[in-house]
């Protein structure tokens, strides 16, 4: 070919989990919330389908950022919205990395990481999670430009304590990216922590707790500084009207989110017992997926057993994960309807 | 600072043209359509905004690829779906150029190409449009990797002959991007070129003919080389799924999207003749604006006093720009309060 870029050229690009369009999977795969999403972000976008989608939207997502602002007791200013937390993700690795600059993984993680960095021709170094998928202190012994953290980690859904992250972040000379994409089902939060650290990047996204995957929207938090700058390298335009709209509604109605996670966790918790009982090695999760390991045995059979019965969770055939599959907490009958069948199975 | 990149930290960014996000404002500075999207349109999005809204999207939008591949005449695979043209043009930048990699530019143009290679850290080469706004045969004699052409161009609205671009495909080395934003607006289109030339990318948006700047719909079409290597760079869902049904739905009522060009059409040549008769030079436009001239006067001041007196037109505040203003063909009783205005200032 030659137009394209070498490294473009060479990468495979990032596998997104399997989105069949159709409904005739239980979805266990791809992290969504198995519970609808609030009443009033539907009425909130009929009432914004009108005449108006002919005009553009607010560069900055203006009356979304003023919702979070008030919501998250944080600055207007500390605040950029992006098409998804993946679009924060690639303004963030766009903003810092240059050519041959370092950046820090921890692995196994979000394998996006991996791939905006690619794309951008940075030298990625990973750093190996524990035994434990316990994140190393190695990852602050670099002088990389960005480091990563999905905090709870993916696929391991184990949460990094916030004083542990403090101690990274009074290492660390480049941009720490806390990616809290599964933080409302978990303990605590690296929020508070970004008005002393100017190097701070905490991520957020409405995928998860608030069952917007279907809308794209992610939320960053950092200083003014960086928020500025990392505006330079949005595109103008990056959410649209509904997605504004959708995501302002659902800050308004955070009891029905919570209520959700609620759920969730208390499902997440018999899941995690029923899997124990059927042999499997849990990472205890803060999130809405848990890991379920058989250390030494590769699970692609039961992933695909499971796939043949209508039940899809995920499989990552990689050395390291090769003997678990990560699975979405769903509903209480989704989750009896996989333990069900995992039962006959092994 | 020091996280960013010093080219992030130098450079400016994109300045979209203002959008107040009230309505007292008669908008002609950045080319929406006056008339409203489809009903068609809002009565999808209605029907698609429930609870799979928890659900991700499409990863490639594949019910839009199907409609535009059946609307367009051309084959799925050839089609690339982005959040807004924007984003596409970002894919395609990160896609082709290098850090130091050549950039071919007409200059005046859309100027957030040159925002984009800056962020790439790509080398821009601007090629100046003859007097007379045309493009001139040197921008085909470069080594460009990427070579960017508006047709119609912004801010001038004049369309470059097909003719003119198969020319320009059988000199060029490097990928040759053909922005048709304002194309539904012109008397014809490369888009049939795509099975014949391998290095070319052609844009549209839906934020123009279609009546959808609020929504960020575009669609990149080449040939199937090109899509796929453009997709690897892509966020993995980078339409939601409200985005991918009313641009489906768009497309599916082509006829009422053909009815709005017509009128706009018609008030477009009135509004060239009026202001001819006023005294301004015209570019003679194939797209939804005109740019008016006054040859070594400079417009800021009627701008201004536009404003202030509730109508925004587009102001560019360059050397070869300050004695023109661009306007966005609004509807007829718009523009007859524009021409009444400028009649008192003049």
């Amino acid at each position: 070919m030659g137009y394209f870029r070498e490294n473009i050229e060479k990468m495979e690009g990032y596998s997104p989990g399997e989105q069949p369009q159709g409904q005739q999977y239980i979805k266990l795969n791809t992290n969504e919330n198995p519970y609808p999403p609030s009443p009033k972000v539907i009425k909130a976008i009929n009432k914004e389908a009108n005449t108006s989608l002919r005009l553009y939207p607010s560069p900055m997502a203006d009356p979304l950022r003023r919702k979070a602002a008030e919501v998250y007791g944080v600055k207007e200013e500390t605040i950029l919205a992006g098409n998804g937390a993946d679009d924060l993700l690639s303004i963030a690795v766009r903003s810092f990395v240059s050519t041959g600059d370092l950046v820090v993984l921890p692995d196994p993680t979000y394998t996006l990481y991996d791939t905006l960095v690619s794309i951008q021709e940075g030298k990625v170094l990973k750093i190996s999670l524990t035994e434990n998928f316990d994140i190393p202190e190695e990852i602050v012994k670099t002088e990389a430009k960005l480091t990563f953290l999905a905090n709870p980690n993916s696929p391991s859904g184990i949460l990094t304590p916030i004083k542990r992250i403090t101690g990274f972040l009074k290492e660390l000379e480049g941009v720490l990216i806390v990616d809290e994409a599964y933080v409302d089902f978990a303990e605590e939060s690296a929020l508070p922590l970004i008005d002393d650290y100017p190097n701070l990047v905490v991520l957020r996204t409405f995928s998860k707790s608030f069952s917007l995957a279907g809308m794209r929207i992610g939320l960053a938090f950092a200083n003014r500084e960086l928020i500025e700058g990392m505006a330079k390298v949005k595109d103008s335009y990056n959410l649209n009207r509904l997605s504004i709209t959708a995501a302002t509604a659902a800050l308004d109605d955070i009891s029905w989110m919570e209520e959700n996670v609620r759920r969730v966790k208390k499902t997440r918790e018999n899941l995690s017992l029923s899997l124990t009982r059927l042999g499997f090695k849990i990472c205890s999760s803060q999130s809405n997926f848990v890991l379920a390991r058989t250390p030494g045995i590769n699970l692609k059979g039961i992933y695909q057993e499971l796939k043949r019965k209508g039940i899809l969770v995920r499989y990552f055939d990689t050395p390291r994960l090769r003997d678990a599959v990560r699975i979405t907490v769903g509903t209480d009958d989704e989750i009896a309807r996989l333990l069900e069948e995992l039962s006959d199975i092994l």
